[in-house]
């Protein structure tokens, strides 16, 4: 039997000791060594960002914390761990130290988050941290470095380097591709959280206990892999991920208000301090940038997602690729400020034409960012012959959704206005070919 | 409000006043003339027919009967007809009698079923009845055509025609496409039911109550649609079904039990009175089909799925579209006959081979039937511009699904073997070359 | 660690490699030397026999098999010793081969079970065996017996004797506890396997996690007993059980068709050849006690039952202890042939005043069995202090359950007519003297 | 058919045409006029203020806001009516107007509610209001009053005196039994809503369909009542609650927490204004204490509480009922200030014992509150005979929690103190009559 299934965490989820629940009724199992990183002020940190941000402005019980999901990826990890360890080739190559490494680096996974990350980390603004990076004042030094050293025997510069680097070492790039890859125990967690917090049933619709069951590793030893009797789960997992892409987290009120909260943050950049920003939990993070937008434009954003009431942006009007696939084209994947230029130029056409001043904030243009989310290059062991293969190329359907449904039909181009202006405008015809003007006139070559 | 809404078996819905109860947990509502119906002789036959047959012999828990598979699948009408009365272009053409008509088609639809009514269909030999057609028999004359003629006053006649020829009117085909299409009340319920019962969670992904919230009419009239408000949740039972055929109904060992019962069938058949032999209840029927076995070949075939102990054919290799194009095509679809002769030939081939005699029915080819299973022609209404568009248009996925992955690569080809024989058997490699020289051997004009 | 953990199958938990699946969605895992044991021909004979028997006539979907049982004590059992081996009393005494004669045992305990068995015992007529000693024939020769010396190296009498005779040492109490006990893996599963195939949620609402994590072993070391931890769900497990003996169990039709049985089997056992007929599947039971039955009184009772269509007799009226102390204390737990004595003399009675003749078997009486359901005798251990108490002590509800609400208030008396009568029989106040009456009559000595 | 069945909100059950989604996985139906009232600013406010409080700090998921829970009293409201609008005598007197008052007041039957309201108002100090009343500044002026006005026609005071006033009529008791009572809305939601997000089966543990469809009015037409087909789904959700305090509210550390902040409550009330306090939202309200509390011992508490790290006070000792008597009788159901002197007392007989000071907020005793929480008083309908029974009579089980198992063996008085005294103190059997002497010190007369 592998060593790796007499650590102590891994022991918990069979004795059942001394253990913590989250929903859906799990046992997390606790040791000393856990309670003492979960108790201290860094991972505490974590119970004030809420998971989705702005989600919860459309699927209200969607509150759930970055806390309670590292709880879930933790839990997760000591189960690919269980498994794996009687797979010979990882048992081969993995210590005890190896997989400590793991299950604090799942545990302090993300660390180094602050509220409403992501859509701030997609707009690729200059002198804005990666999250991965922001995570290692945290872990180098205070309670948790400490724990790390004296509890665990780990260096805090390994849980960085493990996190945040590029491994070089086939062990390592297989050690990695277990915390961030197409079935990494993030996903397999949030996928099922969110989904569970959102009140849909879209993201727990795949097998889990099968793709665990066929968990391996690929040829190379550098990379998690399924065997075919897991292929099915594979594919039903992603095919969760693009329905919560679809339904949660691309759903077009979630992206207005994301959109409403990146022409704010773009507007308030030059006067905040980012660094401290960033340590603040949600409501004081929300606070620093009302004070900071004083009575400027900014402030009206703000207000429709954080004011009294609720305000949300309307949709002008929204196409996919399949739509258009030019003018698709031509706005996805811009920077940011360019998108803020168009929708500039938009407002001056749509002030002449409405003849009432628009305000270049009243207009927000929301397209897909340059990150791609796809990531399904996974490899499957036909157990018969032995052979890998690509789950795309035993898949038509992964390589469908990964290749056109789920970047082209999923993440729209969504123009969204002021919801003051929406009684001015009549029909939308007419506003479509004005947008198709303006875009040209961005590319003043090609015109 | 729509008069359907007075109906006692759809306010039963909520009155929930008399129920019967079915897993999961759901209260199939009940009133006199629901009770008369399923206590006839004719109804509570489906009590001894199992929904799934042979799947039982792999997925042990399999054992759920017609008779509950219909009481679900009237109450997916009720809900189906609770929501529809909401929607306008329903509720103008469908008066109290139409909806009665369908409430009681659905719970008789599978009247005509009898034991392994479908891998038996799927063989098409001449003498063997469709179900629907069957079915009349018990439905024009008996107890239920009694209770629907003084219960319902719906003449038994009419519950025929709807059931079983295809529907002249617009409004005819409207209520026929909801009891057989592509999201048909029947295949909501066997989906879960089948899922639930099997111990898997395949046929439960989906998002049964956003699907039916989102059921309207096509344009014509003469079809139900989906507003594209459900557009994901019908992409999500569409791959639910997907995932039920690859690893439940398409299981290669669930295919190897059904494989042996055809040919087993097929030998018996001149010995066989059709008419009284459907009749029977899924022991008896075995039992008769033993009889008529004696000592004969097909006697080893019907011992090894109901004899005393278990003893599966083994699979000597099996492939898809996807691994041999054209030794595929050469073989699905083919003529129950056709396959048998090429077994014949297989068998006479290995016993050279392996100088041993190989009886022919000691080898069994499995593969596609003619009948193909995908329907996914819905038409998805785009609520803000009021067109409609079909689903595979809108969903490459489900596109990629229909035309792709379902018929070609769930199901396969798969040369089954006398478990006896295995070991006789060295390296597979020469067998695949053999069995290529043989099926060659059949297309003498290409060769 | 415990070599319990190196048992095959409890490591198979973790490395799911092979497995079977059951509802809801668990996966068993197979071994070589389980998976001959399930194919014999002795443990396929339980595929045909239903664990609910009649249950099914009321919730139509309680056709589960005590097969798919089965399968779920033993995985069940592979849960508790994975457990148990972190309980420092338990490894300390429980070697490999002790828990592999548990693991045999859980899989192979209701191997004796015939259909409708426990209707059948309770009546307790002579002749009629046990079915823990029925099952030695199947397992003291043929291919069980053989399996376990071979590959299992246990002694078959050693299985026998753990099933069906008094453990004499503290571990043999401790094992058999195990197995047969308040809270035993038989229990366990058949609460959450009933429940889940009736369709109701009442045997699935405890805690099976939060039990197994706090069971240890009681202060003489001779049986399983519960932290304080699990007390709730302790109390859980004891107030699922009340209720699906309320909802299901006893549930009044099912109690209609339990008394036409036992009536029908009570006329019919002179001409029964009980160990051949017990050897039969459920149909062909059915058949033989059909024929035995000729045109009898009988024969109308089987028919109600297992005819055409369903038919069962209605209740007349019926009480609890609660409603009649004294009438319900004359009547529980007599013997068989007195109830049938009464309900003959309340035959006689009743055609008096009906002015119509009423046949004895017309008349039934169900009354609580000789057999008590109920056992919560199981030790809590107080961790803190290090005392053991009775659950009854520290839980007054359980208590009050155990000791007044299950046998006084859930088990009732009720009289049940056949059908044809219930026109003849006007208001029911006359009937209820009548009937005190009678039963009077019965007991002379106090007239 | 009843005119409550035409209600917007009500249709939309059926017509599932807009709808938000709460977890688990329901569609909560909206109208126009119910997404004004839910995007007020009072409205809004509960998306601030959780539900549980401080549970989350020991169920770290926890977290549900108010606004969550009140969506879910609503839709369970409109299942009510959906079935109470086929009871008769419901129907028969309860109309459109009075309806739409019930899913008025369901809806904003929380608004009042303030942080951590539950443990503030169990303290019952002078100035602290009901949150009932509190509500009446948020119900009868502002948006919400202008909307219950234009768009329901209701007057805001009818919602007051309906949420606040003790009824007159047998009308108004019967409809406020719906949203206050042994099977009100409110608990039907908040039970399982607690359940799920704190990570525990407990409060799900009922069947709510069942208990619904036995919904019916008590003999005197004033109180909510059941026939006796929910008995049982009565006595499970009696039961249900019992575990979701023993095992939730009650849990040791969650009455640590609540102790905490109760004594630092006791501590700066004079400090604080209270109206303008519980306006705030939950952080904004702990700042508020903070900055009361200065560098007193108010912030010790706070700090363990809010601060970076979690550091709550431990178990010194604890004791119900059931284990001492009198000495529970002694301190339960005490005014807060008489425990105050208590923990003082003991403060200082423990200062000279361990010869260290001991400061007063270093200890704190917690014990039941003045208000019961137990209400099982609801009637049964014997269908049978047209009698009504308490369900205390008809449920033994339900008797023993009521009157002994609730207040007397979950609510245990517990001593905590600081962390920083644990090791200070060694065995702890001179603690406990240590404690007792102070008790008893505090009863001069008895002495």
């Amino acid at each position: 039997m592998s060593e790796i299934l007499d650590i102590p965490e891994v022991v918990g989820l069979q004795s059942r000791s001394d253990v913590i629940r989250i929903p859906p009724d799990l046992d997390v199992p606790l040791t000393g060594r856990v309670r003492h990183l979960v108790d201290t002020a860094e991972f505490r940190r974590l119970v004030h960002i809420s998971q989705l941000g702005l989600v919860s402005l459309v699927f209200p019980a969607a509150h759930h914390s970055r806390f309670e999901h590292s709880l879930g990826v933790y839990r997760t990890m000591l189960l690919y761990l269980q498994r794996l360890a009687h797979v010979p080739e990882f048992a081969a190559v993995i210590e005890t130290k190896d997989a400590e490494l793991m299950i604090v680096a799942s545990l302090l996974h993300d660390l180094g988050h602050w509220p409403f990350c992501h859509p701030i980390e997609d707009m690729r603004l200059p002198g804005v941290p990666q999250h991965e990076l922001f995570a290692n004042s945290f872990l180098l030094e205070g309670e948790i470095a400490d724990c790390l050293r004296d509890d665990w025997g780990i260096n805090p510069r390994d849980v960085v380097s493990f996190l945040s680097e590029k491994g070089r070492t086939s062990k390592m790039k297989l050690m990695q591709s277990i915390i961030s890859g197409p079935i990494d125990v993030d996903k397999l967690d949030y996928l099922q959280r969110d989904s569970l917090h959102a009140g849909v049933p879209y993201g727990r619709n795949f097998d889990q206990q099968r793709l665990i069951a066929s968990l391996c590793v690929n040829q190379a030893g550098d990379k998690l892999a399924l065997t075919n009797k897991g292929r099915t789960a594979a594919e039903m997992m992603v095919f969760a991920r693009y329905v919560m892409f679809s339904e949660v987290y691309w759903h077009h009120a979630v992206r207005s208000a994301t959109a409403m909260l990146q022409r704010a943050f773009f507007m308030l950049r030059p006067q905040l301090e980012l660094d401290s920003l960033f340590r603040l939990a949600e409501r004081p993070m929300v606070d620093t940038m009302l004070e900071a937008a004083g009575n400027g434009p900014a402030r009206d954003l703000l207000d429709g997602l954080f004011g009294r009431s609720r305000r949300l942006y309307k949709r002008l009007f929204e196409y996919s690729h399949f739509d258009h696939p030019e003018l698709f084209h031509q706005i996805a994947r811009r920077p940011y400020d360019w998108l803020v230029d168009l929708s500039d130029q938009f407002a001056t056409t749509l002030s002449r034409h409405l003849s009432r001043r628009v305000a270049p904030h009243e207009i927000l243009i929301d397209a897909p960012p340059v990150k791609l989310e796809v990531q399904f290059n996974i490899d499957v062991l036909q157990q018969k012959s032995g052979k890998y293969r690509a789950l795309g190329d035993v898949s038509p359907m992964v390589e469908t959704l990964a290749k056109r449904q789920f970047d082209d039909y999923v993440k729209k181009v969504r123009i969204f206005i002021h919801p003051r202006l929406e009684e001015s405008i009549g029909s939308d015809l007419e506003i479509e070919s004005l947008f198709v003007d303006t875009v040209r006139s961005m590319f003043p070559e090609t015109g």
